[in-house]
């Protein structure tokens, strides 16, 4: 039999970096093409503890059904640590658990949106979220990212000019996969024109607690008094992405739905899983081991950055990020970038290029990412060197 | 911010199971309107070592980012398990791990259906699987049940007069919630119906292993030589259903692009969650553990089905299923089905009205879902007299 595919699904690519991903499992490949935290940052011993502990005191409670909403004690501990720590969430909003942050987003856009409305995105970004958003055959716009964040007056342009944008989907700290993080004032106009134009942002913030460098900049939500933020959290760089746990802070109403739309996808987020994530929220010093991962992610972008400067052309153009897992580094414009990507593979170094991130395939890019928080320092010196020689041969 | 939904969201309501489960946590409830397994079914010492020697032996590959398709030892097992057990699968059919068998459905009609396509199914069938069909704005094309499985003459009606069916929705063992099984009879001509009309059958067998009466039926893809069947099985009901971990059984070219979306929804099912799966399916004697299984299940249905017989109206219809977690109840036409629920949880019993389980809550049903696998042995004695003194005053 041969299957007859819907649109929406025929509008998705397998995603670059999971076929990369696969790629690089070959052990020979030098892997600068993953978005894994460090496994050194896994804190193992607690979490060996934690689990056996559950299992030991609440078997039934982790192994049988549970709330579509997830595990009450732990929405209620994300809401205080929320407030506590970001002035994130007001007695309007809701928590709900998520089976990690792409599950926040499919569920944000198969409630937000019909097929054929408009996501607008940063360009370039997150390709993860950008195949959800086009599996719900949704058409993405988007806008250009300077060295502070989103291009604000190319934002209201758009706004402008497209009627059907359902949603802005931020990433504004460190942001994958430019590492750039938005500024204070961009962040406040982004806000108004959210409320202006009365498009909802879907603030997506992974990475933000891992800053190694700079002050750290209020969340969009944590200035919000419109309900117009959607904020995504998630428990996977900052404990484990093998786990699945990430989380929604939004309006109340919003969340009965996004709810709705959970019990038809996968009824609720593991609840063992939830138990692991709730015992690191009360039971574990957050700052202290928030304090370390930062401190290796740092060790790792510097040792990265040195190498790059050390052995890359001087035509490439590299990014600064203050925390987050990766670096952007941009050829002079002309350059063949898949060229670049191709006889980089076949020296033993897997990259991301550019045009996975952008809205179309056929954007133009002459960008890669550059993963530093994955490989091991030696493999970094060693893949950065191979790298820095095909730059030069091929720029200089 | 009035959020503006989608259309597809506005089609689906809060699961009547979900919501009742909900009500049905007040502990004074007696409550046969779970669709849990037994807690007392739970391998709850081995789970606890299995985790434990997982996260001695294999933190990292536990915790850290995994492959879309799942873990592929876990993968080759599952594979070898229903090849040997229920000669499902072949050469050309690849296994998918999904978070749930709920995200399976969710993917195939993602994959399968356009807005505005139609699904086949029994009617009454399992409310999550309709409400996920709703979720993907498909129309429900239901067809009757018998006491032997679905009306085949309709069921070929159906085919011939809605060409946009995409496929059939089928629940052969122990149906939910009817209780029913198909007989063999007519799983070959349901075979011969998807060959001839070209329409794929989605052959979910969540209680298949729960068989504690008469002789197992094989599976339709058992008997499938054309790649029309996607088979769909659990640890929700063998293993545990707080794990969230099921699979698909379908062709390679249909699992390539089910990867695709499930990159989409959430990345991975929980890899913590499918090694404690593998375990369950190489260190343990899954035969002995279903044996016990069933003789559990076989003492509550039995339990209920004594009590009933000696406390309900003679003017209660009820099936006798083979297996599996439910029973059904029918009411004479004409009487108010909600009148009787809503009396019952007056007197603190919990049921799920049929009309949950129609393609419209306006169908018209006099049925109820009882399950006996949750509740204790004391509590299906109680809350059967309960209802068995309202079936008497109402139709006696």
């Amino acid at each position: 039999m041969d299957f007859v595919l819907s649109d929406r699904i025929a509008n998705v690519k397998p995603s670059a970096i999971r076929e990369i991903f696969k790629m690089a499992a070959d052990p020979r490949i030098i892997a600068f093409s993953a978005g894994n935290p460090s496994q050194e940052a896994f804190p193992v011993e607690e979490i060996r503890r934690w689990t056996a502990e559950i299992l030991e005191q609440d078997p039934i409670l982790a192994l049988q059904y549970s709330l579509s909403e997830g595990y009450t004690p732990l929405r209620q501990r994300i809401a205080q640590f929320l407030k506590e720590k970001y002035a994130v969430g007001s007695a309007d909003d809701d928590i709900l658990i998520t089976t990690g942050a792409e599950q926040a987003l499919d569920l944000v856009t198969k409630v937000l949106c019909n097929e054929g409305d408009e996501v607008l995105c940063e360009a370039p970004s997150f390709v993860g979220a950008l195949n959800t958003f086009r599996s719900y055959h949704c058409k993405l716009v988007g806008v250009e990212m300077e060295e502070d964040g989103i291009n604000v007056s190319k934002l209201e342009e758009a706004l402008k000019t497209h009627p059907n944008i359902k949603f802005m989907y931020l990433i504004p700290n460190f942001q994958n996969p430019s590492g750039v993080t938005m500024s204070l004032e961009k962040r406040k106009q982004v806000l108004e024109l959210s409320k202006r134009y009365n498009v909802p942002v879907v603030e997506d913030n992974p990475y933000g607690d891992l800053r190694f460098a700079g002050e750290a900049v209020p969340a969009i939500k944590s200035m919000d008094d419109s309900g117009n933020v959607i904020y995504v959290g998630s428990f996977s760089k900052v404990l484990s992405p093998g786990l699945r746990v990430a989380y929604l802070c939004t309006p109340k109403a919003l969340v009965s739905k996004l709810t709705v739309a959970k019990q038809c996808t996968d009824v609720h987020t593991p609840i063992l899983n939830q138990l692991i994530c709730y015992k690191f929220l009360t039971e574990f010093d957050f700052d202290a081991h928030i304090a370390r991962c930062s401190a290796l992610y740092q060790e790792k972008y510097q040792l990265m950055a040195d190498t790059i400067r050390r052995c890359f052309s001087k035509n490439v153009q590299v990014t600064r990020p203050e925390g987050g897992l990766f670096l952007w580094c941009t050829l002079p414009e002309g350059t063949d970038l898949m060229d670049f990507c191709k006889k980089a593979i076949e020296r033993g170094v897997a990259v991301v290029p550019g045009t996975a991130f952008m809205m179309e395939e056929s954007d133009v890019s002459t960008s890669f990412r550059l993963n530093y928080s994955t490989p091991s320092d030696e493999r970094i010196v060693k893949g950065i060197e191979i790298l820095g020689q095909l730059t030069r041969e091929l720029l200089d």
